[in-house]
Formats: C-alpha cells, sequence, structure tokens
C-alpha cells in the first residue's frame, strides 16, 4: 500500500509545485463540517492511506505529517508504516499542533494552501492570521485532488424526505419562528447555516448523502421573510417541491450558495455561526456584505439552532425512550446469542465481522429503522483497546474465542431517533485485572449516571464523577466521557459534553432538561483489551426547592452490565445500589419486549448482587 | 442610625447635582482592588451603614441601592432597614447586576460618577462601554465623600519591613529575573501593578497599611534596567532605602504614579493585568503609551507576578507546613477549652465575642505571630448561618450555652505563612438534623481533600467532590468551595479557586504543585444554624504513570472533626476510612506540640469510628 501513497504524495508536490504552494492541507472535512464525510471527501485518506474518520494531512516538500487523536494512534501507526508520512499524535506532550507546526515550519513568505471549502471559518481564520504574521499568504482556490484522483466517487446525490410532526414534535413555522425571534433580538436580518444536521433539523427533512448519517448536502439562508435551500436538483423530489411552496422556501442549486452570498440583497447584519460554515462560506457572505457598503455586520455567535436542536421536544423525548427500549432489547438478544455462540463447541469459530453483521440484521428488523448510525465496533481482545476498530475480513477479523472480552459499540438510525450503545462482555474466563478494570468502569459510568446536580452545571463539572475511580486507580481514558446525541440525525451532536478539559474559544454549554449525553468510561490497554460502557442519559428535571434547581439523569440505554466481570471489592455500599437499581430498572423495562427463553436469561443477569 | 445615613446620602445627592452627576457609584475598594480597604476607603459603609467587606452602593436623585453577595444578605438586610437604601441580592433570580441595573435606568446622555482609582481597570472599561451605548458618560475625577466625610480617617501609613530570604525562600533578583523573562517573552519592556500583595511577594517586603494584611500602599513599574517603587514617604524606613538602593529601586511619592505613567519614557510595549490596576491607572498609562506616537501597545494578560506568588517554593512549603502545625496545635487547645468551659455550670456563661478575645490571645503567643489574618468569626447557634458573621459586645454578643453548634474561622498571619481554619463543634446535644448535615459537611471536606486528579485539572473540575453529598441531599451552599492563600499575605489569594460557575473572562488557572487551597463546604440554614468546615490544602504531586501526571492534596490544616456530629449513617466505607486516616494523622502529627492533658483529649477526639 505504502508504494502508491507515496506516488500519490509525489503527484501532489507537483501540484503543489505547479501552483506556487509550500505547504498543502487536506482536512477530514466535507463542505459542511461534518463528522462523517462522503467518499467523495476522503482525499486524506486517497493520499495517506489512514483510514480512520479524524485526520488532518499536510505535505511539503520536505516533509508529510498527518494528526490524528487518542482514539486512531494504534490504527494510525499501522496504516502509515512505510509511507513516509510521519503521525503526530495531538494531545501527547512535544507534539507541535499542525498550527505550531506550521508557525516554525513556514518561511516569509511561503503559501499554505487548502480548500477553502473544507476547513471550517474559524479555523481558516486562524490559519489566515498566523500566516500573515510569518508574511506570507493562503491560497484556498483549489482542491489539489481534482487532477490526481481520477476515479474519484460523484459527489453524493439522493432524493430528499420530509419528516412528519409525529416524529419531529414541532413543524417548521414554529422552528423558523424561534430563529427569527432570536435574530430579532440580535438585531440581524439574515441567518446562514451550512451545518447538515442544523438544516435537516430546522426544515424538517432528512437525506442519506453521508453513510450512516441522514443528511442531504445542503445550505441554507434564513431572512424576516425567506428561506432559500441550496441543493442539488437530484435530491429534490416532487413532495419536497410542494412542501417548500407551502412553506415560502426557495429551492436554488447547491453550487450557487457562494455565489448568492455575493449578490444577495443585504438589509441587516447577518448572524452566523463559525463553526457552522466554511472558509470559503465566510468570505462569500463578508465580501457581499462589505460589497453592499450600509455598515451592516457579520453577528458571530453560537447556531440558535443548534441550541434549539440539542433539547429534545416532548414528541422527540417520548420517541426516543420507546426508541431506545426496543434498540436495548435487541442489544440484550445480541448478548445472550452471542455468548451461547461463542460457548457452543460444535460450532465453527464465530469471526468479529460476523457478530456485527448479526448485529446490524437484528437492528434492522426492527420498526422504524433507517440505517446504522456508524459502523459496529466489534472487537475482541486487543483490538478493543483501538476505541474506533473496525473489523474487515481477510484484513482484521478476530476469531471470538471463549475467554477474555468482547466489546461491541454499534447503534441505529430510526425515524425515532438515534441510538448509540456500548457494552463489553466476557466470553469465557477471564483475569482478575479485566475485573478490576471492567468494575472500576462500571463504577465510573454509575457515578455519573447517578449524578444530582445544580441547574447550570456543565460537562467539565461533571467529568470526575466518572474519571474519579480512574485516577484513583492511575488510570485514565484519552477521549471525552460524552457526547450529545441527535434525534434521527447525527450520533455526535454538540453541543452537550462531557469532559474536563476546557478549550478556549468552546465554552461549555450548561445541562438542560431534554438534552441526550453519552455516557462512555472506559479502560484501553494497547495489546491487551479494551472495556467501554456506555449508556445515553437524558437530562432531567429532579428538584427545586429552597436552595434552588436540580437536575439528574434518566438513562436510556437498559441493558445489563456483566455481572461476570464485576469484582465486588470495587464496589462501595453505594455504587452496588446504583448497579443493581439499574438492573432493576433494565428488567422491569425490557421483559415485556423478550420470549421467554430471553426473559429468563435477563433475569438472571439482573439479580441484585 | 438609619437616620445618619439618610442625611448622608442626601448629601451626596446635593453634591452630585453639583457636579452634574446622575448616579454615583461607590464600591467597596481601595486604589489597589484589595479585598479589605482601610478605614479611610469606607465610604460605602459611611454613607449606608453595612458594614460586610463586599457590597456597592449606587445613589440616584430617585434611588439607593446595595449589591452585595450571599455571604451577606441575612447581615445586610438587618444593616438596611430604615435606610431606605434597596438591597440587591448579586446572583439571586431576578435581581439584576449592577450593570444591568444602570443600563436600565440610565437615561440617554446621563453620567455615571466614581473614583476612578477605586474601581478596578475592567470593570471601568465595561462602564464606560454600557454608558458610550447610552450616548452618556463617565466622570471618575472626584471622591465625592471628600466634602462630606469630614471625619475621615487619615490615608494609613506604617514603615515598611524587609522579608528576610528564609522567609521569603527566593530573593529580589531571582524574581525580576523570573519576570522581566516574561516580559521578553512578551516583547514588552514595561510592567505595571498596583495590587498591594503582588508587589510585596515581588519586592519581598511587607507593610501594615490594611488591618489583617501585612501589605503596604504602593504601585510599582519594573521594566529591563529599573523598577520604580510608588509609596508613601512615611513608609520608608533607613533600611528599606538601604535595600532599595541595593537592588536598583527608586522610591518615588505614593501619588505621583499616574503622573508618572504620564511621562515615563516609553520605549516598547506594557504589561499589565487589568485586575491588577485601577481604571484612572490604566487610562494614565494607555495615555502615556499614545502620547509617544511609537505605536506601543498595551498587553493585557494575567499578572505573572500573581502566578508565580501563588506557587509556594520550598522554603515557604517548609514554613507553612509547620506554622500549620502550631496553629492546629493552638486551635485543638481552644477547642478543648472551649467546650469545657461551656459545660462549666459553676461559671457565668461565655460570649461570642469572649471566647474570639481568648483564640486571638493563644494565636498571639506563637512564635513568628504577627497579625490576625482577618477578623475572627466567632458565631453561636443561627448567627454561625451568617458565612462573615462577627461578634462585637453590645451589638451582637451570643452567650454559648452547652448544646447546639459553635461555628470559629479564625486565621493568623505569621513570618512563616498565612493560617486559616473553620471548625464547627457540638457544645452539647444537638440534633439529627444537626448531625446529617454534620456529616455531609465533613464528607464534602473530606472528599475533596481526598481527590486524586490529573495534572490540568482546575477547580471547576472538581468542585463537584464536595458538593455532590450536599445536592444528593438537595442542599447547597452559596459560595465557592475553595480559595488561594498567600504566605504571609492575603488570606484569599487569586488565581487558585475552587468552584463551579465559570464566569466568562475568568478563567480557571490548573492547579500546580505548590499551590495552597481551602476547602470549606457549609450548610447555612437562616435562623437555624450555619456549619462549615475549612481544611486548607496543598497541591502535591502523587503519581506519573504511562496515563499522564496526577495530583492529589495533602492537608496542611491539622484539627479533629467533631465526632460528636458524626451521624455514621451518612459515612460509606470510603469516606470513613478517609475520616479516620485523617484523623490519624492530625494525632501523629500535633501530639508533640500538645501536654498531657491536651494529648489525652486529643488522642479521645481521633480514635476511628
Amino acid at each position: 500500500m505504502s508504494a502508491i501513497h507515496k506516488d500519490r504524495i509525489e503527484k501532489l508536490r507537483a501540484a503543489m509545485k505547479e501552483k506556487g504552494i509550500d505547504a498543502y492541507m487536506i482536512p477530514t472535512a466535507d463542505y459542511h463540517n461534518s463528522e462523517y464525510a462522503a467518499d467523495y471527501f476522503h482525499a486524506r485518506e486517497y493520499f495517506s492511506g489512514f483510514t480512520g474518520s479524524a485526520g488532518t494531512l499536510l505535505v511539503r516538500q520536505e516533509e508529510a505529517c498527518l494528526w490524528t487523536d487518542g482514539r486512531y494512534f494504534i490504527q494510525a501507526a499501522g496504516e502509515l508504516e512505510g509511507s513516509g508520512i510521519t503521525l503526530m499524535k495531538s494531545g501527547e506532550a512535544g507534539v507541535p499542533t499542525l498550527e505550531e507546526y506550521l508557525d516554525q515550519k513556514m518561511e516569509e513568505g511561503s503559501v499554505l494552501g487548502f480548500d477553502g471549502r473544507c476547513v471550517p471559518c474559524r479555523e481558516g481564520k486562524a490559519l489566515e492570521k498566523m500566516m500573515r504574521r510569518r508574511k506570507g499568504s493562503l491560497n484556498t482556490a483549489f482542491d489539489l485532488a481534482d487532477g490526481i484522483w481520477t476515479d474519484r466517487p460523484a459527489l453524493p446525490c439522493h432524493t430528499v424526505m420530509i419528516l412528519e410532526d409525529d416524529y419531529s414534535g414541532e413543524d417548521i413555522e414554529s422552528k423558523l419562528t424561534r430563529l427569527r425571534e432570536v435574530l430579532r433580538e440580535e438585531g440581524a436580518q439574515t441567518y446562514i447555516d451550512s451545518k447538515l444536521d442544523n438544516i435537516m433539523w430546522l426544515l424538517n427533512i432528512r437525506g442519506e448523502d453521508v453513510t450512516c448519517n441522514p443528511v442531504a448536502l445542503t445550505h441554507v439562508l434564513v431572512d424576516h421573510r425567506n428561506v432559500y435551500l441550496f441543493i442539488q436538483d437530484g435530491e429534490v423530489t416532487g413532495e419536497l417541491r410542494s412542501y417548500a411552496a407551502l412553506h415560502r422556501i426557495s429551492i436554488l442549486p447547491y453550487e450557487d450558495f457562494e455565489d448568492f452570498l455575493a449578490i444577495y440583497d443585504h438589509r441587516g447584519d447577518m448572524l452566523c455561526d463559525q463553526s457552522c460554515v466554511s472558509y470559503s462560506v465566510f468570505l462569500a457572505a463578508a465580501g457581499g456584505l462589505d460589497k453592499k457598503s450600509m455598515g451592516f455586520e457579520m453577528i458571530t455567535k453560537k447556531s440558535p439552532v443548534g441550541q434549539f436542536k440539542c433539547v429534545k421536544n416532548k414528541v422527540e423525548i417520548a420517541n426516543i425512550r420507546g426508541c431506545y427500549k426496543r434498540d436495548s432489547a435487541v442489544m440484550c438478544r445480541f448478548i445472550k446469542w452471542l455468548t451461547e455462540r461463542v460457548a457452543d463447541k460444535e460450532k465453527e469459530p464465530l469471526r468479529e465481522s460476523e457478530a456485527a453483521a448479526r448485529l446490524n440484521h437484528m437492528r434492522s428488523e426492527l420498526s422504524d429503522f433507517m440505517d446504522l448510525s456508524f459502523s459496529t465496533i466489534s472487537a475482541y481482545g486487543p483490538n478493543a483497546a483501538m476505541m474506533h476498530y473496525e473489523a474487515v475480513p481477510e484484513v482484521s477479523d478476530a476469531e471470538l474465542r471463549p475467554e477474555g472480552m468482547y466489546l461491541v459499540d454499534s447503534g441505529g438510525q430510526y425515524l425515532t431517533g438515534t441510538t448509540d450503545v456500548t457494552r463489553t462482555i466476557a466470553l469465557g474466563p477471564v483475569t482478575a485485572e479485566m475485573k478490576k478494570h471492567y468494575t472500576l468502569t462500571a463504577v465510573s459510568n454509575l457515578q455519573l449516571m447517578g449524578a444530582v446536580f445544580m441547574d447550570g452545571c456543565t460537562g467539565a463539572n461533571l467529568d470526575i464523577l466518572a474519571r474519579e475511580p480512574m485516577w484513583r486507580e492511575g488510570l485514565d481514558y484519552k477521549c471525552g466521557t460524552g457526547h450529545g446525541i441527535g434525534y434521527y440525525l447525527g450520533v455526535h451532536e454538540s453541543p452537550p459534553s462531557i469532559r474536563w478539559k476546557v478549550f478556549p474559544g468552546r465554552a461549555d454549554e450548561p445541562f438542560e432538561p431534554g438534552m441526550i449525553v453519552s455516557d462512555e468510561p472506559g479502560v484501553y490497554l494497547e495489546g491487551k483489551y479494551g472495556i467501554r460502557i456506555e449508556t445515553i442519559l437524558e437530562v432531567v428535571d429532579h428538584e427545586e426547592n429552597e436552595s434552588g434547581r436540580f437536575l439528574s439523569f434518566e438513562p436510556l440505554t437498559l441493558v445489563p452490565f456483566d455481572k461476570k466481570l464485576i469484582d465486588p471489592d470495587y464496589l462501595t455500599p453505594f455504587t452496588r445500589k446504583l448497579l443493581n437499581d439499574y438492573h432493576e430498572r433494565v428488567c422491569n423495562e425490557i421483559m415485556p419486549l423478550l420470549g421467554p427463553a430471553e426473559q429468563e436469561w435477563l433475569i438472571s443477569q439482573t439479580e441484585p448482587i
């Protein structure tokens, strides 16, 4: 593989020379700062060979480097071997960030290139500033993969569906009214957004342009009178045309957004969230405002749509609760099947990919099922130490043997919600160390799940409830504890997040009832094993009294922990009670969804310890 | 009392009219943003009658309002009664901040007045901006108390002492070198600072211009060649003159600082921390820079001196540890004496102020004792619900009866450190509710004390370890959990702090070994009782392994909790162990400092439960 990538990088270097670009950056991004980009946007993978979902390639004539985060250190080291590309482990001591690296390496007057449509506005501005310090410049007009990547897949183009009010819980008129109220409060006339899940939520539509993400490639501009939706013609159905006509939505060609921004008749300030538009879109919008010479300004603030979207309404919550129960019942049936299948010595050994396929199939039979919410992580033994492992037959696809631990992280996209759940299970004998680490992870998960906290708290306040049992033992997982989750949208949805590190300029949002967050501590020992327990939580009102308003969590995920992996020495009466209470709830809620043999299994799994 | 204050406010209103000022603000502040201001600066108290240590008076012709925080709601309500001044409870729902209030009330073109020397730079700038929005203006040139407060105390003026290296642990040359290195890194030529404890620390001097605060009224300007110290002539001793000559410190008149800034020969950028200079000083400094017309800029960032100061060096740490042991031994002797004295029915009842006097006297007999670090809070029963209560004979001075609880919060200024400790003790029979609340407070205190956390954590990450037991019971204390503490300096020293609310623009600093913080959760029930347990903690290295660097706390305060107030139903095996371990440490460390009868008492107090 590495020879191919070496060759591709040499071609890229030749194209860079031709355009006078000294360093060319290829992020992992589409034009919408989406977490998962369609195949068309996999240029970083095309040039580097690294297949992980996050990473940035930077190519200079002298050196090529790839930055990725802790989830992918092990995988990236393997995939980059022999490619000549240096792996930069983001966040590790002594490893410069991409910006620091550029600051060190870019000479005065040099040119940094990237496709401005693939870089979020804020990052583009930071790079612009950095290059200005270097007395250099940016060239953001070219996608250099264009001339080199000859068999590049087409831009995805699938028809769009309308999400009925029974699923969305709020019609488009109400959502537009709320957005326009914020515009009025901010004294703005216009709102632009390129973030796909924001646009889907706002217009109550869904697409299928990105695997596992029910989104359509779109941009939107909303002002006090009109809505302009930029979308590929092939995505527009007759139904969408009628719906658009009914709600005064003008449908315009997807590729015309930047041009439209340049000629749009500005009559006031424009509001945008810098994380929801690309650097190119921002430049076009700012240029359009300037051209008008009326002193109208760009107001940059957190997207009100993102804020609305993350607080689920009553219909969404009711749907989600039902959806998680059905999804949890599938998980129960899968775990029962898997442990029995692996223990069955009569049968051929099961492989990771086969287990994943079985689970995916089981999910697909549920009502309202639309898609998976991400590629199922089905990881046995040391493979589970890679946070985002994917079993691929004939590449990496371990046999599940009746010993040690198996980790499965999976989820579905349903009309009634988006699910995400991880359980780690014993397939046979396990070591005392495994039990200790599993129990610590369970305690971490339960302590956060059982939190009671004041209104106003953020994830940075709560994170230590999950980490404290780990830290006390000298362990730490190198990722956040939790992320927000969409409603039949992104499985990772900001703003909610639970992490202790606060990044400048990325202020944590306080929790609100109706928010949905994951709770997924873990222990990852490279080359040995990985443990993760992920339970999805709903933020609920807990109590209001003279001390103020208290919030707490209710678990949406209802799948037993593996008692065979619990070492009671690491439980306190309090955490033991949390575990037994959770299991009692799992049993009560999931029993009606199971058949007799599965019910018996669930009862045994959830008996108090 | 209230008639006097009404009259004074009327005089102030007349003076305002004369100067064309529509609203006049009197904060609780000296020219140095000190926490405690000398009597000269007590204009807010003079006009309002409110004696608390924090609060801002705002007088308009139509209305006068006083803002103060949760520590003082009860006290302020009493002291303001009948004065006609509206109490504004800061932080309570529906109560506007002072700025919001002004934003509502100030008409277009109106004038807000205050003494610009008494307002920190950032606040002054925010008010300036707010008034500009209102098309109004500021008048910051007058201290309107001047013509009205005829018997105003003089500006304090006491001689300054040099702190020997055996106490400071780092000589002035080393400190100046470190500061100048930061200036070089920032590309700055000059550093200005008006924060008194910063200046004392930097120059290794101490003063006595503020009660309980060993500081001298000073300003300082440091550049790469010189140090300019602005100080009243009466404070300068022959020793200080020699010391200044030795270290190339120019001594200039205190009142000349702003004029000096206007004429100073700028040869580069100036660095200052906006929280360490007044609005007047900032204007003078910025004006001086502008006048030079060389394009030199003001670089505003956190004071490097403040950052240096809060991480105690080895000598300071060794001194502090010894100091806290001796101070803790005094507390043990005091608690033993007090409980026996109150139980002694032969004797006259003891009053709060007498208990405080006894404790103050006991502390004053210690070696290195210089002063108290704040007025001792000696509070019985409901008085303890006021966080900053002070017993005053014939005003409020309760008898200590052999029942219920007594709270004592006190500390000393020693050459070897600054102490601060709170213990709440049973004087006789107590209710089950008291025991529950005391035990929750003890658990809060111990859980934070026992934290293990990653390098990089801030107080906002850790605060919930203390609050979690409270929140679970629907309780909350309306203040931070902890503050930094100086070395023979301020008993409240920023930047360290432990609080869950993060204020915009006030980024939390990560903990570092050598920092000293308080751990002081509490339960406060207005009209019933107050409980606080305050233990001072030193941040120490805990472990470094493949997961990273872990920190933890060591308690400096070694005074037993009151086991009579512990309800074991609210202990877990883990928190019980934390309590017993702490008591074992207290016993081992404090025994050698006590006499035989006290030793026996300590053994009984610290026996495991």
